[in-house]
């Protein structure tokens, strides 16, 4: 509350991966910007694929935009995880009671956790004590249509505020693309991996350098509670995220063998 | 057995993320050169901080040096995560018996694990199905002494080459510096989180730009089974890690809220 009793709207943070001029930013903003004021610190360029990444030693600068749909505009000339950093230390009022990233222009599914931008800055926000979500369209194009999955987006992000997230868990979400979802469904991300493939080339002074061609496997093909499993039945998917990365079954598993 | 029933050594590939030049790799290449066969395909420049980041649409180019003590030498013109991907596309005769990542310059303890180059590219190894470990020494200099935690070095990757770990468990190792490590203990990562400080700057124009002076804050600091606490006593620290993000125990608990 604040002096005069006006109950304060709740403070949403955003952030993403694809930059400051994605569209799925904006959109992102047009879906939840009833349910907070919104302040956006995202990249000033592309930064997929770059997980956790920070800045640890060089400068970081900050530039101002004019407001997109009452939400207040800022870059950072680094990483996901930087913009998240440096927001929460200059640019916002007080802590954010949320924080969201996307949408992200592909899929995050699967062990993409592991790599994604979008998600470094959800786990940075969970790891600051900030509810956060994660929201990825599994369609890699600068003209996707977010829109079907509006009400979805909005939804979700309103259970959050209502009710907040567990300690230390944050959510990855991801919208099956060119459809009206058929609903939501909490589950665990697949297991899989991504095949290291390069294509190798030749530059005009005969030599080599290679590009990636990785495509994704999943080992849980067969499985019927995985994200990748809901989203290719036309699901919502919601998977849980832990920043905590020890493995604590293994602990006293291998105790014996290591212990000195 | 190769065809003259002659066995093979094991193959080891190693990494790090401070790059090809850092002393810290080939002093690991010292101490474990009697195990097996060693490639190494590091970063061509510093990579800190760079976590699972990996190049998604830019080239990548390979060097090649020297042989060191016996191991081949590469460089990869990217992140960790691209030394390993690239390495087992470009490089290895075969899949690798064992990846290893290190000697880092400085601590991976507590949730550093999720920023952290070096297990940046162990996950990404653990993931392939390759055994994997990521050694750090708690002390940044250019100039650390690795060498009292030599044989514990050894012994540990000996240990992983003879009885192998779980599937999709890697090992995060943290070496306290300056002192003859006084045992090993397997233990879980202290929760904590780092503060995001930062520094303001002026630059010759005027402008503002920032840089990053975070502390970790061990949340931890009472428990006694935590790699920060065992550090502290002296020990080596060794943190089972598992590349699975979900949080499995709350998807059920979450899954009320969201479905639809």
């Amino acid at each position: 509350m604040t002096d005069n009793n006006i109950p304060q709207r709740p403070l949403i943070l955003i952030s993403n991966d694809d930059s400051i001029y994605a569209p799925g930013i904006r959109r992102l903003v047009d879906y939840v910007k009833d349910l907070g004021d919104i302040i956006v610190v995202a990249p000033e360029g592309p930064q997929s694929g770059m997980s956790s990444a920070f800045t640890c030693e060089g400068e970081l600068r900050i530039k101002q935009y004019p407001d997109y749909n009452g939400a207040k505009m800022y870059s950072v000339s680094g990483t996901p995880v930087d913009c998240v950093k440096l927001g929460l230390f200059a640019l916002v009022p007080r802590k954010p009671d949320l924080m969201l990233s996307g949408i992200n222009h592909g899929s995050n599914s699967g062990n993409s956790i592991i790599y994604s931008g979008t998600m470094g800055a959800v786990i940075e926000a969970c790891m600051e004590g900030i509810p956060a979500v994660g929201f990825s369209l599994t369609h890699h194009s600068i003209e996707a249509d977010f829109s079907l999955s509006s009400g979805f987006i909005n939804d979700i992000t309103s259970k959050v505020i209502t009710a907040g997230l567990p300690d230390m868990v944050c959510l990855n979400v991801n919208i099956p693309a060119k459809i009206i979802p058929k609903g939501v469904k909490v589950c665990r991300a697949a297991n899989g991996h991504w095949t290291d493939g390069y294509v190798r080339y030749l530059d005009p002074m005969g030599n080599p350098f290679y590009m990636l061609d990785g495509r994704f496997v999943n080992h849980d093909a067969d499985a019927t509670d995985t994200d990748c499993y809901w989203l290719d039945k036309g699901y919502i998917s919601v998977v849980p995220v832990c920043p905590d990365m020890t493995d604590h079954k293994a602990v006293s598993a291998l105790s014996s063998r290591f212990d000195i």
